[in-house]
């Protein structure tokens, strides 16, 4: 049956965590975890869902931007779409006048992450899987043609991204099953975030220890001496064989970052995450190369805007561990992208999420990464935040400390109508609460 | 007096120019030069006005965004904020919450650019200066207050930055008077869009070349065949002596890039600009390389977003032409710390200017570059395009192929209120009549 899609909506939805400091780091200070949420319908009465994550203000600026792409959208057939999707990202992230305001970073490429999101739901829905199994049984020639390979094609041409993807088809449904029964690991950072008391912290830790929780994620970056403390306090309270990450947020410059890290060394963490800049390539080269020798890698992508910095992060040997977004890049179509270098350079994978519906996202992504491009789980594990999933129709379902993968078809990021409404921002009956 | 901003008004004013293509390049087919217009007004009656560069969908965005920055501003005196620039610039550009949705790039970081030019156009016009004489007679160290230097500290220290300035306040007189008499060497990008015919082509030449003109810009990169008629063409009126810039607007791949401008080096151009994405600074340090021994440069920067980002530009040889625009990145400010960068890594800065109101605006931040930081005209030009200036209180002066230093209190900006309320997007008279 044809499915045109005839509407486009948009809202602002906003939820006041800033309240209780969940989500606070380094660099944001009082976030409210946000989204422009989309739904589009088609002309059969079907609707797919999607969203791109924000942190409170400047949300309406994003819906802004949707509701400009709104009209590139409407008015085509989900055939249409997916039969050049390649064509269709094109049309969306080259328009000839909204290039300008990019291209392809910032408001109008999280747009344009939020519309394609519901497009791909979209799609999975009509086809009655999750998006993570319509994207493993894709043949391999459809998938490479729904990614953009402009200005990546020095590190990475169309015909190597099929070779990765045909040779992965060997072992395919083993892990399809393997993740169906276990999973796919995770790392949690709901335990540290910077706001959060020692007290808290303690008892979030060991209340994470008893979920079967191993790998453990700290905010850093304000205070050294702060640093310090609730790095040994953490370290203390997982173990020496437990994994610890840290995390700055971009609070430093590049001398800076190499002697804070170079002074919480000690506590052995496996990876400082944004320790500037997400724009300094050259800058993250120099400290993944100053940090080798401590045994500490560096881990950067969720602000990373495009597949031709990550093209970059990856040539230049800036990053040991790439962490992909599903709502900062240019949903999964660039995504893909993004895998597929990254499993030529040799460098795991492992997400970001956390926020609103970046786990319920995000997970689809790594599942189909394990299961049809890496095929390996070394040192790779997806970020989980347990905020927010109860405002989701299917939400994450985490068992001893893997994301199982999810049943329902599409995309997993359509949101409880009522949540929609009480958190719209400002009319709805939360904010007007708060006023 | 005190002069506190009370309020901050913005409008989405547009060109039609696509209907006789204008501007018309490889990647921007279709442009309609556009301003998001800003005018912040002191409880004293004094104004400043401000804009940022667009063309065409998406301005409203961008206008959304500056509505959105407008309540970091309104209530703050001028004192306040010049006292503390780099401060308020930092409050700007690094909120706890809109930062998610750049940081310092895109739609954001153009809106920043737009309110911050408004205030840099109030501070000058309160001192009775053209901005770039306030910036030329303001103290060294004043100068360096205004520029956050976040993450760019291992380029270029404060302490460094000062001293270029204090070195070059020797001879600064003379070359105020030179510049007051001569003026800055130009170029012309009005010969060439790509949707022009050969016909016009040649006619705009043979007038330009009347009018004194000896430095030309073709646009190149939708068609080879195309662009070597072009070429040649042009070559062949304006002769040996006189000098040709290609501009491929990121039509390429790096490949491509390279295999491309080969076969235009017959033609002989002093650079290639964007050859390929403007985030691409390994890209472009390959193809720098590639070029380097047919004599031909790369220049890039119209769509570079940020410091950042030029500093890896700078650190890793990816340009010899440093092109800074004066409303794609944080205005005055951001600027500041561009220009000195270049001057430390040796690279001429020439501007990208045209559209509406860049060539009014950039004029300001290349005179103080030339009387205040380089000290040297050698490889330096800045682009001139002769379309919309009718539209500004105090258009640009050209003379013999050169920009005459403005006269009038602040950043030249200003539009007449006629024109802003025709072209007004979409209620304008101009758009009325075309729909």
């Amino acid at each position: 049956m044809p499915k045109k899609i005839i509407r486009l909506t948009v809202r602002d939805v906003r939820f006041p965590t800033s309240l209780e400091q969940h989500g606070s780091d380094a660099m944001h200070t009082d976030p409210d975890y946000s989204v422009a949420y989309v739904v589009i319908e088609t002309d059969q009465g079907m609707q797919g869902y999607g969203l791109t994550f924000t942190v409170g203000r400047g949300t309406e600026i994003v819906v802004c931007a949707v509701e400009a792409l709104s009209a590139l959208v409407v008015g085509k057939s989900l055939e249409e779409i997916v039969s050049d999707f390649r064509g269709f990202y094109r049309l969306l992230t080259s328009d000839g006048q909204m290039r300008w305001i990019g291209p392809e970073k910032g408001v109008i490429q999280l747009a344009t992450a939020a519309v394609l999101n519901a497009v791909w739901d979209l799609w999975a829905r009509s086809e009655g899987k999750p998006l993570w199994k319509l994207l493993v049984d894709m043949d391999p020639s459809k998938l490479i043609s729904c990614i953009d390979f402009r200005y990546i094609t020095d590190a990475l041409t169309e015909q190597e991204a099929l070779d990765i993807l045909v040779k992965a088809q060997t072992g395919k449904q083993q892990r399809v099953d393997q993740m169906l029964k276990e999973g796919y690991p995770a790392y949690t950072t709901s335990c540290a975030w910077l706001g959060y008391s020692d007290q808290l912290l303690k008892q979030l830790c060991t209340d994470a220890l008893n979920d079967g929780w191993t790998k453990f994620k700290v905010k850093v970056g304000a205070d050294l001496e702060d640093d310090i403390r609730r790095c040994s306090l953490i370290r203390q309270m997982i173990g020496p064989h437990n994994t610890l990450m840290i995390d700055a947020n971009q609070r430093w410059d590049v001398g800076e970052a190499i002697t804070w890290v170079t002074r919480l060394a000690e506590y052995k963490p496996l990876w400082i995450e944004e320790p500037t800049s997400p724009d300094d390539i050259l800058g993250h080269a120099t400290i993944s190369k100053a940090l080798a020798p401590l045994g500490i890698g560096v881990a950067t992508g969720e602000q990373c805007h495009n597949r031709v910095m990550f093209k970059q992060f990856l040539q230049a040997s800036a990053l040991q561990f790439v962490q992909i977004d599903s709502c900062r890049l240019g949903s999964v179509n660039e995504n893909l992208a993004v895998l597929l270098m990254a499993h030529k350079f040799k460098v795991p994978v492992c997400p970001h999420a956390g926020g609103v519906g970046l786990c319920e996202l995000v997970q689809h992504l790594i599942l189909f990464d394990y299961i049809s491009v890496s095929a390996s789980l070394d040192n790779r594990m997806c970020e989980f935040v347990d905020h927010l999933h109860q405002h989701f129709k299917s939400p994450v379902v985490i068992q001893n400390a893997h994301y199982m993968p999810p049943k329902d078809p599409g995309y997993s990021c359509e949101m409880l109508e009522s949540s929609v409404q009480t958190h719209q921002y400002p009319q709805g009956q939360v904010w007007k609460k708060l006023q």
